[in-house]
């Protein structure tokens, strides 16, 4: 039932991630085809089709009869210019939903079930509630491994996919959880000066302190161009860029921003985005980092195993050759938690200055290793020490500063937020245990990852003596309310345990 | 962390049942504070609060930097009028999500887990998505009855309950899904002749070609207040309003409207939404019609059974007399439908009209017996006999003519629409079947309900024998291309199958 044409007009109003519509009540359209506000209509212009949200509106400023009003990215998605002539209709339901209720009624799914859902969630068919729907429907231990796969490989083709032309294209990935846990910008450089490459794309912190991108941004520009990207992978073998330009597992990233927001995670959907995202970028090998603590994402080795097994079931039937590192995650990597403080943890590492965080360059150096013995060349347990000779010998601190240059050079300010605040033991002995989330938590309210001075540097680990009064971290922040508001979470849990030395929670990891 | 005061304005845009502000991109408070678009913020004034999604203007002539503009409903819902001060902060996601998540991981939740729930949906702190999770997480048979009486309670609870201060409260209710269905429409007259207090309120139709609500407002005006509802009642014992205004457990309305764009429907949320609302309105009798057949919401004899049991159950706990009649629900009820032939209909019964729908006549009077049986002083097995007299001596019809009048009188015009289209029989035999989503569909897109004259008019029910070329039933619609529409779908397929005497669906229920 298409009906009559409107104009459309751009409306300055920034609706996100969602597309909003406006018409006007007296237009002669609604009336007519008995439009609902909310309801979901769908503009057609130029060919192109857009589904939005529709608004209803008594203001003529806004939009007056006749028109038909369009949010910024409605706008810019239609992309027929101001006053070009659209047609609008009902937008019907999904056809793909059917699928996801037979989900919800407890049926497996197969390989075209997830494809119809991925192309129907691209092309902006599906609500925010139908999103939310459908990752409850396949949260938790409801999808099978082989339904996994069909998600991940229907995720993967929802968008564009890389390829480098080379037969080996390394990456790194963390599943997240730990403060601090920058390897990334170590792992790149040494990677890279080894002549393998490497090109890495980080994500912004969404409610961590600080992403690889975010810490990365002190140093250098991440807001690369997909051409940018390319020149300078093809010049250093490496790059440490924001990801969010390329169109690469689009699926992922509109899955996640309903999934934030829910708090709702399971093991399932961590696999499908990873590996999508991966192979979208055309890696062709990878190692997935999983650490295991009492407050990390991972709480026990069991449930570490099951992950890996999940992972490497679906990377060999999706052919990336997969290695997964269970790695020590009782407490922050590095001392710095905030992008600052991290970039300065960094350097130092690449300086070879002996104050560096040791856990942060141990932890950098295995998972280069590692990486190193992908290349066919290298003898099978040679890595770590490859890794180490091109830290040691400066190779990895030029490549950094080679790297920095080709991003884009920018004055690099590694001072902490000029308010600080130290939290002090409150008795004498042993770190016993660090909290990931509340220092993780304090250094975000303190400012991290907006303000990039402001965060937490640990002044004390797991293991070391402490006497009361010494200061166990401190606080920096930017501006007086972060200040005050971080301190008094900080008083009032400080996320660190002070005990005796019998009592130092063990790593479930040795290397 | 509270922010600085703006000013509230009221902005001309109806967003329907989402609460939407608007704010200046250029305003200091949106920088400050980092707010992102569509990120939820907490509006407060005068003591009130209001969740809204925040949408960010660049438009000076929509939002100014100092002020806060509001869509229609959030305006209304913070009530502090234009240009009062209100400050804005970080909405912080419902804390009963804790819960929703732990139902997602398979835990039973308790009575204070769903209380938790329902009071932050009803203070709207859930978003459309997290209601979302909330019903595909509570949804197919992951309630057990014990925590479907929790989410029962609960839903009752969110709102205010009426008290009529009698004994004695009957009502009526189908789970729907059967055209042309009116019963209300002669049960109310029949009970509340016989002096039996039965204070109706239903729906309109959402998905439907009408609900009792539209077929009413044909014949009187249906949106009464509370206070006009009370007064009638008083007077009439009866009435059949529209139940919209009154704020009855409001959180199933708030469900309700996203349960039907999702197309998700469980047995448990049928039975939660049901009895909450009853209860609600001071029922403390109450008939559930289960009517079963093959194109009904209810297929199998067992299934109805299984919602039976669940219906005794939750009603017994929550002290309500109820009783469940299982019905016959292979065919559409009566001739009409659509909202002036069902109408016609009810009118026809009510006048003994011996042109009148058989069918419709017979189940209401069962219904309605068995509510007079509800009476201490009518012996059991003689309320149909009692039902059938009032009905005969034209008390039911004065009784009717008493509430439209009493409702608000006005000109009562029956004719069916001026467009019309009679579907013929492709050849002799039997009726042996009728589509209720066909019919249905077909009387929608024909117009119904919000053209009242629309619809579709049975000529022929299961059983009748017909001749090649003898109509089947009369197509009514306003316009034209609506008239087309339903024309075109009812050639592709009419909802009928004419068969022999031998295929006759047999109906699952004996009377």
């Amino acid at each position: 039932m298409s009906v009559d044409t409107l104009k459309i007009r751009r409306e300055g109003i920034d609706t996100y991630n969602e597309n909003v519509a406006y018409l006007n009540r007296e237009c002669s359209i609604y009336r007519a085809e008995g439009f609902q506000a909310l309801s979901k209509i769908m503009v057609s212009a130029n060919g192109n089709r857009l589904l939005a949200v529709l608004n209803v509106v008594d203001d003529h400023s806004i939009v007056q009869p006749g028109e038909l009003g369009l949010s910024l990215q409605a706008f810019d998605h239609i992309d027929a210019g101001e006053g070009a002539l659209v047609t609008v209709d009902h937008a019907e339901p999904p056809e793909s939903m059917d699928a996801v209720r037979r989900k919800i009624n407890g049926e497996r799914l197969n390989q075209s079930d997830f494809s119809d859902i991925c192309n129907d969630i691209v092309e902006t068919r599906y609500s925010k509630m139908e999103m939310a729907a459908f990752l409850v429907a396949t949260g938790q231990n409801s999808l099978d491994r082989d339904e996994l796969l069909y998600l991940t490989r229907a995720m993967l083709k929802s968008g564009e996919q890389m390829n480098w032309h080379e037969p080996l294209v390394a990456d790194k990935h963390c599943i997240g959880g730990i403060p601090g846990n920058r390897t990334s910008m170590l792992v790149v450089p040494i990677v890279s000066a080894h002549g393998m490459l490497i090109p890495k794309t980080s994500s912004r912190a969404i409610t961590s302190p600080s992403g690889t991108a975010d810490t990365m941004e002190v140093l250098t520009n991440v807001n690369l161009t997909p051409t940018q990207l390319l020149d300078l992978v093809r010049q250093e073998r490496g790059c440490l860029a924001w990801g969010g330009t390329a169109k690469l597992a689009p699926v992922d990233d509109m899955l996640i921003s309903v999934e934030r927001p829910l708090g709702i995670d399971s093991q399932g959907q961590m696999v499908a985005s990873i590996l999508s995202k991966k192979l979208a970028a055309g890696s062709t090998h990878l190692i997935v980092d999983i650490p295991v603590g009492p407050t990390a994402k991972v709480r026990h080795m069991r449930q570490a195993l099951a992950l890996r097994k999940l992972f490497e079931f679906v990377g060999d039937r999706l052919n990336i050759h997969l290695e997964v590192m269970i790695t020590d995650g009782r407490q922050p990597i590095g001392n710095g938690i905030g992008p600052v403080l991290e970039a300065r943890d960094i350097m130092k590492v690449l300086n070879n200055d002996p104050d560096a965080p040791a856990d942060l360059r141990q932890k950098s150096l295995q998972l280069s290793g590692r990486i190193i013995e992908f290349d066919p060349d290298v003898r099978g347990g040679q890595g770590y020490n490859i890794a180490r000779d091109i830290l040691e010998s400066g190779r990895a601190c030029v490549k950094m500063n080679n790297i920095i240059k080709a991003q884009g050079d920018r004055e690099i300010d590694l001072t902490a937020g000029k308010l600080s605040h130290q939290i002090c033991a409150e008795r004498d002995g042993v770190v016993t245990n660090i909290d990931n989330f509340q220092t993780a938590k304090i250094a975000r309210i303190a400012g991290a990852p907006q303000e990039k001075k402001a965060g937490v540097d640990l002044l004390k680990k797991i293991g070391d003596k402490v006497g009361k009064g010494e200061p166990l971290y401190t606080i920096h922040a930017e501006f007086p309310a972060d200040f005050t508001f971080a301190k008094n979470l900080a008083l009032k849990n400080s996320g660190y345990n002070i005990g005796d030395g019998d009592q130092v929670l063990k790593s479930m990891i040795s290397f």
